[in-house]
């Protein structure tokens, strides 16, 4: 048939030109390792973002290979993604806390061919590039003055490698479903594995997550995101802040709540986002030194279930608003957001509450649904729960390399290993990770509700809830508290608190105290670890037996 | 390379069922051409639009085959549309406000098989339908009880085609880039031009459209677009409102002020979209009631140049914040929308007012800049104005049928028609169509502004400016004025009120009173027929010549 239209293929340079033309002095502030606070804008970024896919052309690298970050959030950070995707390569962002191990596992795994560092790294690049098998040049992401120097590596130096380009240089235009990123999931439950994203998905999430009921930003907004580039793309913020030319601040290596409360203030952030561990520290502070949040309006907060009296804190002591929001790597990130339904706003405040714990409802473009063990569809009535399975243009079809196999089932659904439960106004509740599961009396019983409402206890800074071996019950909950500082909880005060929280049978059979509880490199808390450290303790119970 | 994301191409019913699944319960309401008001939600509207899918496909209609409505917007008219395009058919609405001889080329042009109809047009339909070369079926959109008498043709009832269905059918898959819809340019220059929309350019417009700074929707807003769904898809508002499950609210055959404002209160409108002669209406209603806009937060107005003192009542009057927008047919329609940027906020309330009537920032996905007559481009300052061209996903390539051959350049542009100016900040503002502008002593005098500042004088309440032959000077204005309700503005009076408000040599060479103003089909000013009308007047400097 004749007529039609445009053919604009959906590829990531075009958001931080579209930035750049409508939004060009819309500033990005970024926190560098070398310690001062460095102010830039779109217009400049993207100019140097081409500055960099011009170096790394002339460096040989081409359409489709991997080249490697080992970096904070910084503009330099933005400007190799931009510039990396720009040139038609693939940006793989890597999470720097991970072990050494599991950093060279990675990048042998992804075959990066270049690696751009922040100075915090040098020492560590330094200790692992023997044992990496396919990068070609380390790129140190400063200036001559502060390059690292008495190392065995030749490295490059970031800002002579862009003042030595002519300028002269377009956007690769490439299909839109290559590849322009790369990133590995956190490795909460085993080994990390790669998702590559194409330049389509990237911009398809940007579309969603920006809108009203996601991201909710505009040109207006001011937007720190405290999540890092190597964790699930720092939640699309990076994208999301150019395709609507918002200010973007960057806290570089920074995460503790002192200078976080700062930058909001002084920059006038209205929306940040980051993990339940950086808010707990943060709400800890402010309580502390009676500081406040400006401007602030939004956090979403995801990555691990946000506590209900983490909502309740950042509302009514701060008059915050708080975005729980539920992803995973594979998924770009953004799957659910936690915003409230018409009929919600006129509930009272606690049942809101009540509601914005939950995981929220989907974006559109991703389909969701619940199933049981034999893969029937449940009901979306809040109360049954099952494997949550989802279906979109910006998840994965296929772990990087095929590792993994086939992970869609026939009907192209993947299992997001999580456990949920969905009501008929579409929101979605996290009870659990199908690996974290407690099965007493052929029942499930939910961790991560038990650990939302322990939270909520006087005293109570952290907590973690794992199944143990039980004689008869074959397992049964055991709750580990970190105290708040200088309170002193007890295990009745604790368990009395639970009461009528939970369902009787859901009871902890113990309650335990530690210093800490072990957090994965994306601040999540360490099942894995706490099973094998408790795998000798007995329960009351089984004790007895 | 092994990777990568799940294959979802973008087709329209995915809004609906998204909608559906996720925020089922949430209201459609419609006044309808049998005189009730009739509620519904998306879970039901989207059972139905499946059932419509079914009947077609009964009827015999294939993929690609054109379907027409002739409708106002109801319930019905967006489960025709989903239904439509949803078996893979196109979703042709047709202008009835059309003379009968346009109607009936566009339905032949369009080659359409079926003929959906409100009962408004049952007459119309039997009067035009011997001379219609392909439609087979006619449809009539109500219930047996309503159902027209005593025609020549044989009619289906709507409400018994759905109630005949099995229920037993699966949205149709098709690619992407199949057509979904058509709908002709508003015919202002020239004939009606068809524009055919394909699956992927609806989802992505829709996508873009329901960002912060475009129509800023989520699912706690309630929509009422006037602008009827044959006005380049109600700007997009079905499709918006089922993406992220907003209240839709249609006001049918209304377009009166006084109804207008009751379903406004009535429902809780907290957004609303029209062409500036619709608000001429509701803001003179109010005025002389002395009503108000309930919790109406927001305005889209576009299709023609909203004036500032409309954008400065809307706010200072009854706290309605106007986002003026501007598109086409042929991208859509959304372009750019008029938002507030960061900086602007800060300033006082007059400058704000004035860079509201500015058409604002591209919304991500539409490319834009201006053009000099051979084609250079022009500077992004504010002050140069030229041609403006437009490129992106949901901008047309072509026009149906492939009228007028070729329509973009070699770099893809499309050429808009308009004459714009775009600031450094992104704000465009349309200064004429090419067709209108008016050309003195080799300068290009601005039509729209001259109406803007025009309607702000006292006593005016619609205003237009055309160019006349002028012996020394080629072409010099018109100012053409409809007075207020007993108001009696002179000459003398309102070139007054314009001296200092445009340059001194863009003063109209005469004004001319006249009851009304001739209007398109879509409340556009007919500039075409007021040359016409004028074609023998002399202006004053003329005659002397
Ligand atoms: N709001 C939330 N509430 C509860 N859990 C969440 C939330 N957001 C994310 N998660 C958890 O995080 C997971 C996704 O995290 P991520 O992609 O960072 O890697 P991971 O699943 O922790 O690690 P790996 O897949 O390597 O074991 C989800 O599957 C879910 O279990
Ligand atoms: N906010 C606005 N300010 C000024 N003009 C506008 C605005 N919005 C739309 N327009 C005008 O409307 C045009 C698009 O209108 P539409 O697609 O309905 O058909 P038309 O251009 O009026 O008719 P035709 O193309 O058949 O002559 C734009 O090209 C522009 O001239
Ligand atoms: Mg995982
Ligand atoms: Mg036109």
């Amino acid at each position: 048939m004749l007529g039609g239209m445009q053919d604009w293929p959906l590829l990531v340079w075009k958001l931080i030109d579209h930035a750049s033309a409508n939004h060009g002095s819309r500033e990005i502030v970024s926190l560098t390792c070398e310690g001062t606070e460095h102010r830039t804008n779109w217009r400049e970024v993207r100019s140097r973002a081409m500055n960099v896919a011009e170096a790394l052309t002339g460096l040989g690298v081409g359409t489709g290979d991997r080249v490697a970050t080992l970096a904070w959030n910084t503009h330099r950070h933005v400007e190799c993604w931009y510039g990396i995707s720009g040139m038609g390569a693939v940006a793989h962002t890597v999470n720097p806390r991970l072990f050494e191990d599991q950093i060279v596992y990675i990048l042998n795994h992804a075959g990066d061919r270049v690696l751009f560092f922040d100075l915090t790294f040098a020492s560590l690049v330094e200790a692992i590039a023997p044992r990496l098998e396919t990068v070609e040049h380390f790129i140190a992401m400063t200036g001559e003055a502060h390059m690292p120097t008495g190392g065995r590596l030749s490295l490059i130096c970031y800002e002579t490698l862009i003042a030595e380009t002519s300028g002269d240089f377009s956007w690769v235009q490439v299909e839109e479903t290559a590849p322009a990123g790369l990133c590995y999931t956190s490795g909460t439950t085993g080994n990390p594995k790669g998702v590559l994203y194409t330049h389509r998905s990237n911009v398809l999430h940007t579309l969603g997550g920006i809108s009203k009921d996601a991201l909710g930003l505009g040109s207006a907004d001011t937007v720190l995101p405290v999540v890092p580039m190597y964790h699930a793309n720092a939640w699309g913020v990076p994208y999301a802040t150019a395709a609507v030319g918002a200010k973007l601040v960057m806290a570089g290596p920074h995460f503790d709540p002192e200078t976080l409360q700062r930058m909001i203030l002084k920059e006038g952030v209205t929306m940040t986002a980051a993990v339940p561990t950086v808010w707990l520290a943060l709400l800890q502070y402010l309580e502390r030194t009676g500081k406040d949040l400006g401007e602030l309006e939004r956090v979403v907060i995801g990555g691990s279930a946000c506590p209900r009296s983490m909502i309740v804190d950042f509302k009514k002591k701060y008059d915050v608003e708080v975005f729980h929001a539920w992803g995973m790597t594979e998924m770009s990130p953004l799957g659910t957001v936690g915003t409230l339904s018409a009929s919600a706003l006129g509930m009272d405040e606690d049942a809101q509450f009540d509601l914005k714990t939950k995981q929220g409802r989907a974006i559109f473009g991703v389909d969701m649904k619940i199933a049981d063990d034999d893969g029937r569809d449940l009901p979306r009535d809040g109360k049954a729960f099952g494997h949550l399975l989802v279906r979109g243009p910006w998840i994965a079809g296929q772990y990087f390399g095929g590792d993994g196999g086939v992970i869609l089932d026939e009907e192209g659904w993947f299992d997001t290993g999580d456990v949920a439960t969905i009501d008929s106004e579409g929101y979605m509740q996290i009870t659990d990770r199908s690996k974290d599961v407690i099965k007493s009396g052929g029942e499930w019983i939910s961790s991560i509700e038990l650990e939302n409402e322990a939270v909520g206890a006087p005293g109570v800074a952290e907590a973690a809830v794992i199944g143990l071996p039980h004689p008869k019950w074959d397992e049964r909950p055991l709750l580990i508290v970190v105290p708040r500082e200088g309170a002193h909880p007890t295990k009745e005060e604790i368990l009395h608190h639970l009461e009528g929280r939970i369902a009787k049978w859901w009871m902890p059979d113990d309650v335990v105290f530690v210093d800490e509880i072990p957090h994965t490199a994306t601040g999540k808390i360490q099942k894995t670890a706490l099973r094998e450290a408790f795998a000798d303790y007995r329960l009351p119970g089984a004790r007895a037996a």
